[in-house]
């Protein structure tokens, strides 16, 4: 792991005082990037919601978009692979705030997943409501994320329902349903975070004349749905087998789900405003 | 600041791994403890909060109660002035749970609060309904406290509403009012904290014949209780003077309030179970 | 239909006043009975909770249980298939309450139901929580129970999921799912009704000897049930085929569902507090 | 009282069957409207939200608003006194829907308390959630509004808390703060609904430059607001003196609250669009 720190990449271990107010207190936001052959994909996005973030939560945030591009381009000089980048913008001593970037292996599904596909299960936890924290604000203070997996530690994503019980997100993802050949997914006031991948594909859809439906979401749709895939900046798109122990498709992911997997790198790569 | 950490304790900075649990997703949890004429109060029911809070987050604990107070004995063994000390018990690397604990400054107000009051805010943001976050649950994952203040700085103390609006506790400290002469308290139900101080006073009440009810508080008793106080570890007992800009009381504290007051150092120290 | 009104009986049809508080502003509550071979069931439990939920809406009512069965007992003689009755009070003018008893064919699914099973929705609009209303009291005012069924009109039920998305009652019944040999159900405290054919049929299970798990019911084990079934005054223990478009069971009822419906009647029977 | 029903108008007492839907099940909508001067005030909006509430419920609704209208200048014609108008729609037999309209003395308050104001305290239920009603839907079911007077019942008018605690209105009114020179009222994603006199309000205070703010309302607002009034179709502009026991004004009500209630009937005689 490669570490940005105190305004320089670390290769070797990296520490921090125990009084840092991330440490204290969740005083953090953070976002995760990712490359793609080596580049780094949607860099002004993620700075957006990263100083989004920031403002939310009070913390000062002056760098510019270019500085904070030109760091992380600097981290992933020379790294074969694509990769995660974690950036975090801690409060520190409560003066001067923190920035630091974690360069790591790509948290994706391995390759066979996105032909057989992931299992996903419905956490007991609901998702914070907007009157107790602002759905837009990454913030390093996840204990609720950590407690909404128990009992569902084999699936590979778990569901979260908003605070009246529609259907939110997953931990780590977005979830979309196909529905009488229309796309469907949970609408930002539904309290979600407004992820990239989740805005590109709704994008990209409407580029190939998919009806898109934002709205809020009915647990009856997850027992419904004819197909259902995450997206997730580390992952792309990840078509759903099964959801609880509903199975939503058996021999290959549906039609629509294919199609937007077949055609979102090719997409991303002709957008010229993601790079 | 002496802090513990890697068992021992350090009167110089101590640092910690940028990829500990804690500092990345907040996946920790903490007690603050006071002392009392050097001596800890409660310090059985601050380990066993906090071994319940580890179970909730599923942090590894097994450290019994002797060695937790032996090792918080030694850390404030020559120190003078009452001070608070806070542990903390992270996720670490996700096999080994990190114990750190820190002695500082006692956080209690300045003496002449005593006597004059302090003023409470009423915050924007609600409390995080136990269907997101079990409210039992000590975590250091505090994003929502940092944005609760937010346009009540002025306060000494904010007071949130649970998710139905009910009203439930200040960030740091929990509220008494007292209605025809009556003591009136949220009732843990209420989604709040069971404070240690709380009970405390609620037994330090009943003693002194005091009727006491905890049970859901509606906003309107805000504007219409005799008198108010807070309590906290590490302030006792602290008399409300103001609730935003209605004045609860004028010259001095209601009568039981500082009946309350008065009796709570000499109940305490009578209390052998409480040492 | 026979109707009680005005002090008697009447097998014609019965008027009251548009200006009637129940008509205007559905001030009334209402408890719903049935005959089994022509003997009130429960009757002083419904008499119980008719009078509880008269209180809870502050409409007097001072008749005695003796006046209150001698009333429904005149009514149903000579009726020879088993019936519902539909008790009801208003606060007629304000100052006199209006009682109302009617007496209907009983609203039981067709026989073969009873093997076949059962179809249920799941409702996209949720339970009234009990900090707007109390979950206990049965009011005639029943208008977010039409808009409930929006949309899930071809389903036998429709379960309505509380303010917190749990599974908490369908619109006229209870609901029991088994999972691993349990027999699992929303405790009261989801902010359901306290149905009595629910009760007496926990009752009936503990008898057997079945383990009975009153709880939180999250809509993951609307997934993953073996056994689903309703319980309802009117219907007794109704098996459910399908949940949306998950089935439950292909051929039969599950053994456990199967084992109660058969010792429910000789169970009821049996007990002498119910007649 | 007069009463129209079953297509005429009845200066006598009129009956309906007690097997109605609107009687049994709370199944209806309605409207009220008042008479300025004899004249019907903003027939056509009050029309608009009868039908979208008879929508909303299901209930086949296919008069046109000339026809509306011309039934209820026919209920008015020699009435000398400004009056008030309930209009409802039943779902009758489930077939025929029932339209009834009741013309009553006006519901205002004695003219002594436009200047000396009236007393509001705060309910301790809530607004039901629009998870589990829709808030445009002006329904007859109205036990929840029942409740929601007790132990208020020395006030005027009891305001509501929205599900998440803010601010949301009376049980018969809308509520309007002054904060800094600035009307602030809770905006209708509050879930509330969209009071005529409300928005007729705030068109007269924009004429009158004065700022307009729709938003959340938070609890603290009514401890801190410098003026506060209700509107109400039947009332107008009502000044409030007194939130629960917090003083709101001394001697007369304040500047903007008296402007508003001077310009408001030469305001809304010059809108053509309201008659």
């Amino acid at each position: 792991m490669r570490i940005y720190f105190d305004s320089k990449w670390h290769d070797e271990e990296v520490r921090i005082s125990v009084t840092d107010r991330g440490f204290m207190y969740g005083e953090g936001v953070y976002e995760s990037l990712r490359t793609y052959n080596g580049s780094l994909f949607a860099p002004q996005k993620h700075f957006n919601r990263f100083k989004r973030s920031s403002q939310i939560l009070g913390i000062p945030f002056k760098m510019d978009f270019e500085e904070f591009k030109s760091i992380l381009t600097e981290g992933i000089e020379g790294i074969k692979e694509d990769c995660t980048i974690r950036v975090v913008l801690t409060n520190g001593d409560g003066k001067r705030p923190v920035l630091l970037a974690y360069i790591m292996e790509l948290q994706a599904p391995p390759s066979d997943l996105y032909t057989y596909g992931v299992d996903v299960g419905i956490s007991r936890l609901r998702k914070i409501d907007e009157s107790a924290l602002p759905p837009l604000l990454k913030t390093i203070s996840h204990a609720n994320l950590m407690i909404a997996r128990e009992g569902k530690e084999n699936f590979y994503e778990v569901l979260m329902l908003n605070s009246a019980g529609f259907v939110a997100e997953g931990l780590m993802s977005n979830i979309f349903l196909v529905e009488n050949n229309t796309l469907v997914t949970p609408s930002i006031d539904t309290g979600i975070l407004d992820g990239i991948t989740r805005e590109v594909v709704i994008d990209l859809a409407k580029s190939l004349e998919i009806r898109v439906d934002e709205r809020l979401v009915n647990v009856d749709e997850l027992f419904n749905c004819s197909e259902c895939f995450l997206t997730r900046t580390s992952a792309g798109i990840v078509p759903v087998r099964k959801i609880e122990n509903r199975s939503v498709f058996q021999d290959e992911p549906g039609v629509i789900t294919q199609l937007l997997m077949e055609n979102f790198r090719p997409y991303i790569f002709q957008r010229s405003d993601l790079w």
